[in-house]
């Protein structure tokens, strides 16, 4: 298995849910790092929502993912070969290696990985984009504020534990939305959320007027859809809707309804915005300090589901994700080499 | 007439379109005012958009008008008998007054109108609330810098007309969308609109590409429902749609869709916002003093539609801008007293 790089490429653009025609697996030799260069080991590959759009021939803020191509994701990997003095045969790295057994990379974006601070799955949750994602996304995009009402769904996944948690530790009160019992009793028995709400069991838009009979200050969007919808109606004045991601609609082939309590924006002197995480590259340093530091203070609860099919499982790994069937950060660990 | 104070109330909340059974006509004595207080003669009142939303028995920005209450309205009027010693008779002032021949006020939100810089109407138009709704929601919401490319959707009304030219005046390309061929020729040879897409004849979307193949900066919502969709479709990275009404969908009695494109706001980093003029108060000075050397340097054109129905026709008139019937500002004349 060492002598042969095996590689997910797209073969097909999916129509709705990816499925087995949406994926090859292909093989060709282990790359040669050129000068400048290193190859890397692949251990661990990132799952992220957002791969779904990837996959669409739409103009986006990032190219699509072309046909024949190897699958775009960041990944942990230890540096096998290497002609780049900045990195030595062994060192574990972070970067968008891609979802196959060996990639070539010039120390574009890649970062070494400390496995001390936290274990190198970390470095694709906590540590990795969704990270930042919550970081930039709830402090930057929504302007966070001490005593604040902050309201997260997809809350049990990789980027909403996140934002729920950093929103505690900087005095916000924090609602949850997860699907199901085990999930929201994670967001508040191991995070410290003041209340989960089950979208599975119960209705959002009532649970919520009573969680937050006051309404919400900011409300961070992974999931769109109905929940959307329920948050919208709960806003406070001056309050701001943080649009990460609408995974509920990623895989639908009918055109989506938009939410139709937009106006509330209107007459709550709020706003709804979104955001791309790399934008914020220069300003990762910051981010990655303070996730550090919270990490090591035992502040932030880190969790990766780290499923071990291999990489003949990325496939259906990736859809774990659409079934919510993930509870915190979703890795998939490459085969042993 | 003179000896009785005719006023407008409301009669029954409507169920869609306001029609003959929402108003009633009541009949009182005109009314004497106490220390401090005087009363006015109404000459003419303001027809809003927003008056629809006041008919609505929910939570708004507002407490919605009372079954029997007077119909609120913003209208100019001549100070007919006082007990106020800022206020003297014969001085021709703007306020809340209501739909009514006389009204009583204490000077609360009460602005002495300047005929020699533009006659009576315009101070309900360019020097009242549109114009300030224009003037903060294009340059404080929307962040309006010179160079940008700024659509306004109801842009031959009272607010839109006034966003298009002070967009141009501060060095911006504008495109404004109005319904028939009339509205849209006033845009660009008087107003300086350097496109108008109408609405009623070619499909927005096609029109909105053509004219901005490098998509919009600034979106200023007057109406909602497909257009808001279009310009969704055609936001620029960092863009902001600023939402000041949505009057498409004011009179249904269905539940109106959202905006299904609302994710272009996520890929395009862009923001939606939402706003009430109320806020502003403190600052209507800096915005009157804007405004009013505008119109003094011939910069900005205002118009006003004045129909001369008097207070009988208030019902139909407020109807007539949900028919697009109004081009500018539309004003009511009360009867002469």
């Amino acid at each position: 298995m060492t002598s042969v790089n095996r590689q997910v490429r797209l073969a097909k653009r999916p129509v709705g849910r990816p499925d087995d025609s949406t994926w090859e697996i292909t093989t060709e030799p282990v790359p040669v790092p050129g000068d400048g260069q290193f190859t890397v080991r692949v251990h661990y590959v990132s799952l992220d929502p957002a791969m779904r759009g990837w996959l669409n021939d739409v103009r986006s803020y990032v190219p699509p993912v072309g046909i024949g191509e190897v699958m775009r994701a960041h990944a942990v990997g230890r540096v096998h070969a290497s002609k780049n003095e900045k990195y030595a045969v062994g060192q574990l790295v972070s970067g968008h290696f891609g979802v196959c057994d060996y990639a070539v990379s010039d120390g574009t974006d890649v970062l070494v990985v400390d496995e001390e601070l936290a274990p190198a799955p970390a470095w694709l949750g906590a540590l990795g984009f969704p990270g930042m994602t919550a970081y930039f996304g709830l402090l930057d995009v929504g302007r966070m504020k001490a005593g604040e009402t902050v309201l997260v769904s997809g809350a049990a996944g990789a980027v909403g534990s996140l934002v729920g948690q950093i929103a505690k530790l900087n005095g916000c009160r924090v609602i949850g939305i997860a699907g199901g019992p085990e999930k929201c009793s994670w967001l508040t028995d191991e995070l410290g959320f003041d209340i989960a709400i089950d979208y599975k069991s119960e209705s959002v838009g009532r649970a919520l007027h009573a969680a937050a009979p006051e309404g919400i200050d900011i409300y961070f969007d992974n999931v769109g859809g109905e929940i959307l919808n329920s948050a919208l109606a709960c806003l406070r004045r001056g309050s701001r809707v943080v649009l990460c991601g609408a995974i509920s609609g990623y895989n639908a082939t009918d055109p989506q309804p938009g939410p139709s309590r937009y106006l509330s924006l209107l007459v709550n002197r709020a706003s709804m915005s979104g955001f791309i995480v790399f934008d914020y590259l220069e300003r990762f340093p910051e981010a990655m300090a303070a996730m550090s530091e919270w990490i090591r203070r035992g502040l932030i609860v880190t969790r990766e589901q780290v499923e071990t099919g291999g990489i003949e499982a990325f496939g259906r790994t990736l859809t774990m994700l659409f079934d919510g069937a993930n509870t915190g950060k979703l890795v998939l660990r490459m085969n042993e080499g």
